[in-house]
């Protein structure tokens, strides 16, 4: 950490500055300069606030050189992380189908679409039971039901399960039924529901928000992990920009960025950062060939009769097309499906 | 609502939409051209989804025409509303300040501010007491004891106490002792909060998701209004651009705006707009001349020993001498402080 | 071209407006509902000003269903724009590789990186001899110098040129030198410049503005085509959002959706996207598997001693060892390199 | 300037580039910590090439402590630099009124609109003869005949004139016709046309690119100065979010920023920010608020016919019950009109 002092400060002021720093543990090294004077910290600065530092009074500005996450740092977690669930592992050289409906509908939608995702080669079923919408008069998902019928699911085809959940209220229910909580785009910051999520031993695919940084995505990961739970699953989905043409930008970068700075696996969402069936065929292959381990695609029986994000969503045929040309570019960078 | 049609479409295709569409007792009146057609939806469209229709095998677009939020929209409710709360109204002709310390720290340091900014013309107290930060490493807020000493401070000058809720499990013992909740930033689309705010009967203070539209703003007050709770106050608290000058960016049009879409008194947060307290004077100054209706400004007894957010307050002195000159610009465009 | 009117608007005042646009040569189809009416316009409207109906008295708003763009639309022209230049097809079956440095610093390091790209497989050079740079203290390029240097390194290899033209008194210098004009990111809404170069018969490389939106880059190509030059290659290079993890932020669905939009040829630069060497190779995987048609990549022989953008440049072995990797994920999407 | 060694880097590597840094007569102090080092510089670190340092094979990162830009910079200029032209002072006391169309139509036109603001209170006239215009099909303005109509508009009222130039072609012609220089949005990083302009000795009114940060609008200044031409007047006027509201949002926070990185005047311009003419009155109330030295504000003589930007433009009438209104605002903030 750099602190930028105020011009006019006086070497005493500086002294009692640093004196107060480094009963944080860290070490001091000022550097006077004729127009302007910065102090170097050195050592474990993720227990320093920065809020406090940047409001004393002869600190002019706070230029962080250290990042402020420590279990989500690859810089002291070499290895890959790879989560394991149901005999699926995520994070390692197979890269991971996830797939299913935006909303679980039925008993029957939710089953006749496991087993056909399931043929084409998914290995996780994900289906919404709690469903955040932005309009009150739109369909708000079946609730308990949905997690029941996707149980059921998981019954006839083996394939474990992921759901959003949208409140510390449904841990509980979600410990029972689901393998991977999902937490979405608007719960990113929601720091009750990753603390408690840290409380948990089943892993969590943490969205990124879509208007909040790759730094603000691994902190609310660290969230999660400072209460103990590791199983954290990284998901790139689309952020808000000026570009109205689709619905959200997909910042593929974020793909290498995010497995530089961390060792947690990375997946996108191309559904949902497209906003349109027809790109996700080009937007799926460009993440596996950015080096995403994974991908979680909507797939509905029925788009044009789905309850919600019909538009966004391929069919079954669409998606067993889809496939085997992601095993292609899959298998051009190393990679298998 | 209008539907821009797919090129191919058959007449049958055309009369089979329609027929579907006025189930939801709309009039369809379809424009046929020879390159392009559409259909212009005439009637409530509040009550159709618009995702299920976007997604129509021959719909290639759709375009709203009319506001999908009802109870907050101006149209149907052209008069101001006033949120009256301890006998002060908010949305009147008087400009009402709200003020206090981001965090409430001790009992004496928050009776201290409020008997301050009392005498300096605030007319409600705020002060924080669950913290959502963005680092599980900085101080979370004192919790309940915080909302006692906020009472404590409430018996103490009167003051009427606005408090952020961060968790649905907190609204029971928010009645107990706030006036108003406060919905945060990261917050506004917690559709499960919002919609539990909605059968309370306390004022809820919205804030702007730093990355939501003034739509997505009306459309979070509507989630509470549909509940039945109709006292909504919106905050505009600065939005997410690529301008790193300021913390955040001033939305100062989104005054004029909500006040013309809505009916719903609008202030302004020029705090955590700015992140930096010498901005709070012009910020404070360019609201009240853009017509708000009041502004939540963060006052800290010691501003650089603040567990959150010194940065960005003002000293009570700073405060009082703000007040004056606020005032001199209320007046300015015929309102008073 | 669809007019909501406002509300009130007499039966008169719609007639009259609509007499007037019919003088435009489209037809005017009234909807008129309870509370809301609008205009569905039918025929060529790309000859109406949108900023004159716009302000209109009774007219509140306009929602555009065509595009405002005719030459560079795919919808009059469905077949691939194929633009050649020395031999080289672009927009074609193969993906074409542009290499070179950012700034042309001599004769010996042109000539060098020429031979060095060329035998790696690129297919045209880029250098740049006028630098457009944020500082008045930076390094402004070769100028005149510039070019020649590049024109004795296509003599000994072939390789078509490259470069960036800033400004219109340029153009007849560039006619003599240089095979394909690259327009840069600051200069993609200069519209002096691209009258004129609407003018000339040399294929025009667009690159879109980093603040730009898809249709913004497609009008801009319109001004260049509307002058007579069709040959535009269009060039997705990443655009400014809240994130600065990376220099910009590439917009890999900028490729599909303006491959989809328009017939003509869409390449990206993953250098400048990224601001980073280390990321040249996951974007331009990304590129290729979501189908642009070619790559334009910085290759510096020194980059750490490089006058500009050394951080991004690949070195010429860097780029050697990534052609083949291209290749397979070019292969893998039924594309050649 | 701090910059951030890799993990890894050796004492003697360390040393060689310090060696190489004080070349460039500046000190160096390293700190080196045990699992990060950061070497701080002091002295004019202006004359280093930031690309440059930054793509040192031992440098991970470089952090810019001083602003690069110098004559443009507060820090070295303490007192407000006044911008005279035709008598009038514009970043003293008074608030200047800038006003006129978008366009210049007909010399009848213009002269009516030139003597109705100038009585209700504009000290300078703006009118655009070149007018860039995102579609070729859209009026593109009448150029010289442009210019020769306002100076006649200018002989008739004693008005100083303000217009937009789009290309360095035609400073000859505008340095015969124009009092100061507009350099438009798009036009703010043409650093041909800005060197250019340094060169002359008229005011260069210098507007915000609407992508383009509130350093980056200092540096295209610097450019402007490091000419020899110091009076610049930069000029906020909405930048580029998500929102879509209005057409672009105005930073009025850029307004008290740039007057403190800077002495420099800065004026606002409503109209373009708004893109409505109902905004300009709140905006312009807000600009004076947060402490612009000057609006610059559209107004037409028959807004519904307008050739261009009719929708945000204020008729005279409209203009002359504003004036009083902002001279209210003015007053409340210790300032005249």
């Amino acid at each position: 950490m750099i602190l930028v002092l105020k011009s006019g400060t006086s070497s005493d002021q500086l002294e009692e500055l640093c004196v107060w720093l480094r009963r944080f543990g860290v070490q001091t090294n000022p550097i006077i300069g004729s127009e302007m004077s910065v102090v170097g910290l050195v050592g474990d600065t993720s227990v320093i606030d920065i809020d406090q530092v940047r409001q004393h009074e002869i600190v002019e500005r706070v230029m962080k050189v250290q990042e402020p996450y420590k279990r989500a740092n690859r810089r002291f977690h070499p290895d890959d992380t790879i989560v394991e669930v149901g005999g699926v592992a995520i994070g390692g050289p197979d890269i991971v189908l996830i797939a299913g409906p935006c909303s679980v509908e039925s008993e029957e939608q939710i089953a006749g679409i496991a087993r056909q995702v399931q043929s084409s080669g998914a290995k996780l079923l994900r289906g919404g039971a709690f469903k955040p919408r932005s309009s009150p008069y739109a369909f708000q998902g079946l609730k308990a039901e949905g997690l029941l019928y996707l149980s059921h699911a998981r019954e006839q085809t083996g394939l474990p399960l992921v759901s959003e959940i949208t409140n510390v209220s449904q841990i509980e229910m979600f410990e029972a039924y689901v393998d991977i909580f999902q937490v979405g785009t608007r719960n990113m910051q929601n720091f009750e529901l990753l603390k408690q999520l840290g409380q948990t031993r089943k892993p969590v695919l943490l969205k990124r928000g879509f208007m909040n940084t790759i730094d603000e995505l691994l902190m609310s990961a660290e969230y999660i992990m400072s209460g103990g739970n590791d199983k954290v699953i990284l998901c790139e989905r689309g952020i808000r920009t000026f570009e109205t043409a689709t619905r959200n930008t997909l910042d593929v970068s974020a793909v290498p960025v995010l497995k530089r700075r961390s060792h947690l696996p990375v997946i996108v969402d191309p559904s949902h950062a497209a906003g349109d069936a027809w790109l996700v065929d080009p937007l799926s292959k460009a993440a596996i060939a950015a080096g995403a381990d994974g991908l979680i695609i909507e797939v509905h029986n029925d788009p044009s009769r789905a309850l919600s994000d019909g538009q966004q969503s391929l069919t079954p045929a669409a998606f067993d097309a889809l496939v085997p040309e992601l095993r292609r570019v899959a298998e051009a960078v190393g990679r298998r499906i």
